[in-house]
């Protein structure tokens, strides 16, 4: 079949080249036109023969909210745009409200796999209409990894970014998990080989993974983790996990917990702990450190 | 080579089969005769050669010290004790002081695996000196997954049941993150297929790991946990790590709240809840749930 | 001066009688016949004279934002709304900018106190321009509480429901951290005077407080909380604080988790808690408990 | 009456003081010849008519207990022995049972007031038998604050002890939560006046209390405290706690948290972080921040 894909960054782009190998026509755009296949996206609609399927792989907020507008103008009735991006799944309704009128289909994809999915496949968590969701099925099945799982149809509309969410906030807690016990070994008087034992997991424990893999490789490329800094950025959805889940009145310590540390990781100079400090001193002539 | 193995249980068991079938003699000793090769540890003793190995496979706490002192009596210098059970990292200090002044060697091993470890290997933590550990070694490979994973010489005596208690208070923290985001799924308003997604996951996503392939088992099983109470218990590791990271001054929080949460499921009755909801009924004139 | 009072339930119906007893005269509004001064909003309205100062104390949300548009028709320019109810501070712009293009000024009052207030004052947090604030002033002062503490003028519109919703937030923080040492001093086994100990606490402490002795008050009523539920509601503030923290990147463990030990405290069966004995069950073959 | 002091420090020597003024004859000793009433605890002993009451408060662990054992040695019959440091409750009973066979009682105070006590008096949290705490009380009456509260006999040997270690845990959590609030105050964009909401805070709300004074008071000295570090030291009682609830299976979320916090607040160079950042490296190639 055809597609239409915009946004050829990282993903956007191993992800065409993903789908071209499994036989489809790819037509792809994005504002950088070295990387481009078209100069427009008029350009791309003109080059897809309706029904259209039409993969939106830009950033989540203003440039897809964007995107799919212009796409309101410019396909026709039958036509199904898919958000393959990293949305709120609050904003698929919203998409979809939009191009509903107009008699086009609105198909929301998260998509897990980061740089190893071209090699690996993509896990694809989807939500929309059967009757669109047919429409991309074969883009799908391109994209995904071999075998029985790694795509899901978990609902209408917004169900796939919500389940690539809580799927972001579970990966959250799984990373600080084995970060706290990797620290905890660390420290430990008694354990001379940390990588080791880390490697050692990787078969036969009960906490076997392919983050556990990762970090066996983190620590082979450099055993103490001297280069990396004590920094974590947060992308998102894992704000998006707690906000739901405080929503739905879902008790989510550990995820929480992990989220916090990420912040925590990027202060400089915690008002909290400031706040701590002065009422030690305060009350008990405790020395602080001064700033 | 020859193993003396005491505790033939549901573990031991199997661990003494897997020996076997890698061509090794077990002499196994069990208090019920029904399992047991021998009669009484003075007969397993009497029946390897030296320098013998007894691997020692009771609960932790005082069948292990107990079984440890016996066998202090009955084996010869240059023999060498294992302590494959669940036992404290503490413990093993103190069974290697009572063992070394009668030239007795003392190997800890913390072993993972559980049900699945006949078929698939037991992934093993050692702690103790390279001598002591080179005279079980012929066992622990027979015992270990295939491959180059699933061992680790993690140091000292009491290295391998440090590691392995970290491996388990991740292994808390890791079965947490996953119930979490599962107990988000189940109260989406948009995601129609919880059993589906979570199988979709195991493969092409980031979380992929053996803990999520079981969860997908139970579900298949029991799609709705509808048979199972919301009641977990806890075997004592994830207890030790909370207080080994609190000696040490490591910050715990995801692997601590994943305990909490477990002494809180086995509660009927919170008093730090009632406490909390007498509060508000005093200065809010609140409502509260009468008992 | 004069002032219209709308809602006088528990809350609205004490502080029109503090507010007339330092002699300003109250206009009362409530849907409830019995207890309101006037049958209207526009007889309310047309009772007091310009410029109005017009206090609306109903729930927030829906019936605060529909007061809040009935008086955007039946005011004039240069009177003042004043929201002294639970709203979320994000509600205090749209009411502003209702208002404003009318002429009507708009200030925002977070109100703590409880049942407390009409004694002993209420704490009042203010948002709206100097100007408005200005112009209920005198009602400020007759409702807070004497001396120099109880009242703040925060900031612009909406910072009176901001800082009461982390006024609220560290409530529930307090109160958790209160009710934690409570559960571990009731299962200590060496200590046997519980409700003594916490009535100690009361004066010469680093934790002396009012809730410590509203803590002390509930256990004299019922030194055992027996007829109390472990079952605690929430309304609405702690969430949001948890909410506005994740959007500003603010590290909250503490909160949050006082939070979530709510929302848990009103599950009978956490599908978290059930995915962890599902997990232990399929990994360790540990019995669990059915349903 | 007569009382021996050991320990003439901040605390102690403000006790000598406060009992003084209380018209009890103190004689006290400290290994400062400048500070010390007598130069041995030989001559303390001598000094005091039996049955003596000899108040130990010097720091907790070997210092402790090597002056409970040297008193051992000079006590005779009928003397009682009083812990007033910060020593673990479990140490409690070890002191006890060192004295008992000697016919020497001994009694555990925790002490609460810091460098406010003097003036104010000390809560006084008690352990020990009825007739060792009797032989006391007359110190207890002289240190403690006016009126009711401000002194509790607990329990047995090491409820004094227990019951301030609870009395700290939860400190830490109500620190913890003023401090969190504060800094959510802080990152406001509305909220323009943050010192005078604190201070508005102390009369009138639910959150009223000393500490909150407190925090008013060293945002008079400081308003944006910049002159404070970030880092925060802790005591032992919080982490007693934690290990306490976690031997007991209490959830402790909110006061794990806040001494969880403070060992974050030390870290330079957070394991656990640096693990998080490497892992997002590992599988979406995110940048992270070199060391």
């Amino acid at each position: 079949m055809q597609l239409g894909l915009i946004g050829l960054g990282k993903m956007g782009g191993n992800m065409r080249e993903r789908v071209r190998r499994a036989g489809h026509e790819v037509v792809g755009y994005d504002r950088n036109p070295e990387v481009a296949d078209v100069a427009s996206l008029a350009e791309l609609v003109e080059k897809l023969s309706a029904p259209r399927v039409v993969w939106v792989m830009v950033p989540a907020g203003d440039p897809t909210r964007e995107t799919v507008e212009q796409l309101g103008e410019l396909l026709s009735p039958g036509d199904v745009v898919v958000d393959g991006g990293n949305s709120k799944f609050t904003d698929d309704k919203l998409h979809a409200d939009h191009l509903a009128p107009k008699g086009i289909g609105y198909v929301d994809c998260g998509v897990s796999g980061g740089i190893w999915g071209l090699q690996n496949g993509y896990a694809l968590m989807v939500g929309g209409s059967d009757e669109d969701v047919a429409k991309v099925q074969p883009v799908f099945d391109a994209l995904k990894p071999e075998g029985e799982f790694g795509f899901i149809h978990a609902g209408g509309v917004g169900a796939g970014h919500y389940t690539k969410m809580v799927h972001n906030g579970i990966e959250y807690g799984i990373m600080q998990a084995y970060a706290e016990g990797y620290e905890l070994l660390s420290k430990s008087e008694i354990v001379d080989d940390v990588p080791g034992t880390i490697k050692s997991w990787r078969k036969g424990t009960v906490i076997q993974s392919w983050l556990l893999d990762l970090l066996d490789r983190a620590l082979d490329e450099d055993p103490t983790l001297a280069k990396i800094a004590a920094y974590s950025a947060d992308s998102g959805e894992g704000r998006w996990t707690v906000d739901e889940a405080v929503r739905l009145a879902v008790p989510l310590p550990a995820i929480s917990a992990s989220l916090f540390a990420r912040f925590a990781s990027r202060q400089d100079d915690s008002p909290t702990m400031k706040a701590v400090a002065a009422l030690r001193k305060q009350f008990g002539g405790h020395a602080v450190k001064a700033e």
